[in-house]
Formats: structure tokens, sequence, C-alpha cells
């Protein structure tokens, strides 16, 4: 299974690095794959330590992705570390062995802490395209424009039947992102012609 | 707000329904709109209770569209109920007040008592495509089949990603169901050609 969450790390100054990742759960632990190289891949190396966030604030995903990274954190129980002071449930985790890799190394990592904060609500189809939008707005060097724009009409139906205002707000964040990503573009195409 | 849940209902004999539906949060007040004729629609009037069991349990989404609808259940706590045994969370409520309509009325209910019996993991896609593939399956009447198919086709993606067991089991339950209607569809065009 593989969870999207909000990973918090913290950088060597003492503040606090915030990134939406995947997580790999298997047998109990949780396995974080960073790219590297990122900031997270360097504090859980420096740091041994991270928290898990399983947060349904979408606008916390879309805003990394779009250069809103400041989120209200607090701190962590077990570890030196702080969480997202949002957060449904966290989870504090040590890192017990890397797998390095050029790319996309693991941290294989145990659990010290597991702390919920609020009750699930349910599945909201428009919490999960923006989740399915941000994953987009991450591969847009990635990925042709007609796919982007073709997926992105189809999410379109789940925010206009089901988002509140959080969700809307994100998806704006997103489709704004995209749309500068384009026109930067065929700026650049333009002073290369 | 949509969420989509598990609405468990009394029926007069003492038997729980089990019904997954989206539910609209409007001012704290938890507005279900089932359709009519259906027996959440009899068993509110009767009872004038409901749980909301907020799940990520997709085999139940899954299960009750394909015959399986026998998941296990335990006494709610304040209204004369049963949840499933396996909720993330549920809500008790009582209904408020009922505005008819010919196909989906609409009945207000306010929460006497919510509880929370997991925390949450985070997003998983391949929960989220079951959940799309559900809706799309209670709609195969409506929609046509190249609509279906190129749908199912873009969430296999998240399933092939992210999935688990169960969601995988899910996933197969729905793509069942469709293979089914459409050959029965193909048959009954078959007999009277």
């Amino acid at each position: 299974m593989i969870y999207e969450t909000v990973v918090t790390t913290m950088n060597p100054d003492g503040t606090v690095h915030i990134a939406p990742m995947g997580i790999r759960v298997e047998n109990r632990k949780y396995l974080i794959s960073p790219f590297k190289p990122s900031k997270t891949f360097d504090n859980l190396v420096n740091s041994g330590a991270a928290v898990i966030n399983a947060t349904d604030e979408v606008m916390i995903f879309a805003g990394c992705l779009t250069g809103r990274e400041n989120w209200p954190t607090v701190s962590a129980e077990r570890v030196d570390c702080e969480r997202l002071a949002g957060a449904a449930a966290h989870i504090e985790v040590r890192v017990e062995r890397r797998e390095d890799d050029e790319l996309r190394p693991v941290f294989t990592c145990r659990s010290v802490n597991i702390v919920a904060h609020a009750p699930f609500k349910g599945f909201n189809r428009a919490q999960a395209a923006v989740i399915e939008a941000a994953i987009l707005v991450s591969r847009l060097h990635l990925l042709p424009e007609e796919k982007i724009r073709s997926e992105l009409k189809y999410l379109n139906n789940a925010i206009e039947k089901t988002a509140g205002e959080k969700e809307k707000t994100a998806w704006q964040w997103l489709l704004e992102k995209v749309e500068d990503y384009y026109n930067n573009a065929a700026l650049a195409s333009g002073r290369n012609s």
C-alpha cells in the first residue's frame, strides 16, 4: 500500500521542512523514498527521524507544489521533529536502515508513536482529485500537455460536484501552476525561435 | 462537502441495511439523500435514526454494489442502530426534518455521537479509484460503454501503483460486474434481434 502523506523533517538550522510524499507501508514498516538530491533526503540522513503526517488538508499538498511551503507545525512527542498542526493523525518514525540509490534511496523506518487527532470523515472525491492533480503537476516536465489537460478535465468533475472551499482553493493553485508552466514554455520557445 | 460513506439503518425486522452513500455536510448538519424507493429511505422514515460510517474498507463499497451486502456490524451507542464493525469512525445521527422529493428526498440529520476508531492513514490513490469505479458501476445504465471503459482504464493506473490486497479484490469485483453487465446486454440484444 502507498499512502499520500506529508513528511516533515528537521533542517540543520532547526527549521522544519514540509514535503508531500507517497509512503509505502510493508510489514508494519514505513518506507520513505525521497528523491536525491532533496532536503528530505539530507534531513533523514542527518537526523534519522521524521514525522509522517496523515492529513486531509489538500491545500498543504497543493501549496507545497506551488511555492506555499509555510504551514503551522508543532513539536512531535517522541522524536526531535515537528509535525503538522492540522494533521488528522501523525506517525513519528526513526530510520532503521537506508538502501541507497542514485535517484530514489529507500529509508526503512519504524514508528515510535502514532497519534490520532481527528476522526476520518469518509472519502471526498474532490480531495482525491486534488491529490491526482498534484501528482500531475509534479510531473509537468515528464508528461505531454494533452494528457495533463485531459486528465485535469476529467478530475474537474469531482471538484465541481463534491469540493468544499479548501479543495477549490487547492485546485485553483494547481491550475494556475499548470498555466504558468505552459505560458513560460511558450515564452521560452518564442525566445528560441 | 460531500463524503462517500456507508450508511447503516435498521430494517423493521431488526436486521441492518448497509448502503454506500454520499453525505453532504452543511453547517454541522448531515444531509442524507437516499433514492426513492429504497430501504434506506423507508428505514429513515420509520426509525428516524442512522449511522454514517466513515470507512476506508473499499471492499464494503464494492461489495454492496456486487451483491455482497453482509458485513460485520455492532451496536451503536446512542441510537437504536448498528454500525460497521470496521469503521474508522462513525457518526450516530437522528433525523431532524425531511424535505420530500419524488426521486431523492433529503433528510437533515444532527449528530448525537461521533466516535473515532482508527487513525487516518493518508490518501491511498487505489482506494479513491475504487470509489470512482463504484460510482461508475452504479451508473452503468446511464453512461455510454465507451466512457465507462475509458475511465476504468485511467483509474486502473492507481490500482496498479498503489493498491493493497483489499483494494485489488474490490477492483476485481467491480470489473466483473461491468463485464457481466455488458455480457447480459449483448445476450439480451441477441435475443431481441
